[in-house]
């Protein structure tokens, strides 16, 4: 199956400490890169995950946080550096638009490359992105600033041609996208070979959902029912519930609830609060509600 | 004495590596600690130095280059998150303060302290900075964009008491002040006790001149003369003396000569260009021409 994965680069939370990072990953599809959200020092995280700089064209900012954006200006200006020349496509809130403007006026004249500003309105579940086999769509999310996550879904692909089967039958290149298609296949003595012979089922599509920054939302489901692997801030263990309440953050609890009521396949939490030293309070406490879920960590990988 | 040090957080040039952060130094003394320039991730530095945030009051930025200022923002919004009250000075090219502005309008309204914008003049040499015991100077330095140096003296100091005398011809503390200002004693029985017996000399005044982004200056000894320490860029080493022409950059034999003509303490070496896996050759070259030079290194601690 084609590599779908995320790469964590940071999952703190506000304020970046000694063991996290502020916001950022980069979702790994047929070679081409995805990045969400981009804090302060995610140049850097990327640099140390050895990703191909080049081979990241489209950035989603799910909201105007400073931790969640504030890696940008010097992410675009190191790729101007290394002479980038490919557009690079910024999805994010209109009001990043005049501020990212004139730093680039100021800071990123002489960059090789078109920085393209695609405004993105957080409170409707829409397709953004498109290419031939992933789409990726906002989720509105109940934040203290307009913010949304971002949902990747693998388009249906076709079955897989056995191959011993068209060698054995001799059936030409020209018939293979037909077969693909759920064609059956006449030999030239008239038998048809039905084409569950001659193909194995599509994979199933995977989907991968980033739901950060937000507080508990009982009708998420609606929007991330049944994906691969969800993303779900988890700031808080049960002890800062208050807290959670207050700034518009969710507890690992709410994550795991989210992630079992959407009957999602694994669940990660991260966008850690700075106050644990050792974030085995929030596990446990989403795996009593919801058992397959890890923590994010700088620098893990995890296979959608 | 008094401590003087500086805290190298971020030494590496305008590509951050796995090596070196973007440039960025704390000056510390006498508990106040200030900084020279805050590329990004200089947030995450000062954490890992273990300073403390709050006796950080005043920043010095060298120039508008990302890697001398993109953790600003980062920084400023941290401090406000932390509960900061102190007003914030920074100290910069007054292109930088509409661009910071619309920054802290939109980031940065909750916080609850002033930052207090100070426009400097690169291309004059005055002092921009003062205390009881410390001024502050602009250094011009030629680079691509404006640009400035700066220069930590301290003011000459008063002579110390020796306790033991005063004890002996049993002065009252009134009179210390005087004794420190140069005043012999009498005693009641009208000998006169030469100020010279009642205290030892003050300590000599210290500097630190940091000089980064620059070409080599031969001028530049007319500022820098005698100061103890000196930072000195040295981006190259003589293999790139022609990127060092380009992008107005000085090799580390350029720092080397400022040292050398200017009769420096010591020279420290930084901003190293991403193509040094190891920066022994920058050292070895530099020490040619003035052998007490040292390299930069994030976390460094060097006594002025």
């Amino acid at each position: 199956m084609t590599p779908f994965r995320v790469h964590i680069l940071g999952c703190g939370s506000a304020l970046p400490t000694l063991r996290h990072y502020a916001s950022s990953q980069v979702v790994e599809r047929r070679g081409k890169l995805f990045m969400i959200d981009c804090g302060e020092g995610t140049q850097m995280q990327l640099r140390r995950s050895r990703l191909r700089f080049l081979s990241l064209n489209h950035i989603f900012i799910s909201h105007l946080h400073g931790d969640h954006c504030f890696g940008l200006i010097g992410l675009i200006s190191t790729f101007g550096l290394l002479g980038r020349t490919a557009p690079l496509h910024i999805y994010a809130t209109k009001e990043l638009q005049p501020m990212l403007d004139s730093q680039l006026d100021f800071f990123c004249r002489d960059i090789g490359y078109e920085v393209e500003f695609h405004p993105i309105d957080t409170t409707k579940n829409v397709v953004i992105y498109e290419d031939r086999s992933l789409t990726v769509e906002t989720i509105p999310l109940q934040h203290r600033v307009p913010c949304c996550g971002f949902l990747f879904r693998e388009k249906p692909s076709l079955p897989h041609i056995r191959r011993e089967m068209i060698d054995f039958y001799k059936i030409p290149v020209s018939q293979i996208n037909n077969i693909k298609k759920g064609q059956d296949w006449t030999t030239e003595e008239g038998e048809t070979i039905p084409n569950s012979r001659l193909t194995t089922p599509a994979d199933t599509p995977r989907s991968y959902a980033y739901c950060s920054d937000t507080k508990y939302i009982p009708t998420l489901h609606e929007i991330v029912k049944g994906v691969t692997t969800l993303y779900h801030e988890g700031t808080y263990a049960s002890d800062r519930q208050e807290n959670a309440g207050k700034y518009m953050h969710s507890t690992s609890a709410d994550a795991a609830r989210v992630a079992k009521e959407s009957e999602v396949g694994k669940l990660i939490i991260g966008h850690f609060s700075k106050r644990y030293d050792d974030e085995t309070v929030l596990l446990r406490e989403a795996q009593e509600i919801f058992p397959n879920t890890q923590l994010a960590d700088e620098m893990k990988v995890i296979d959608v």
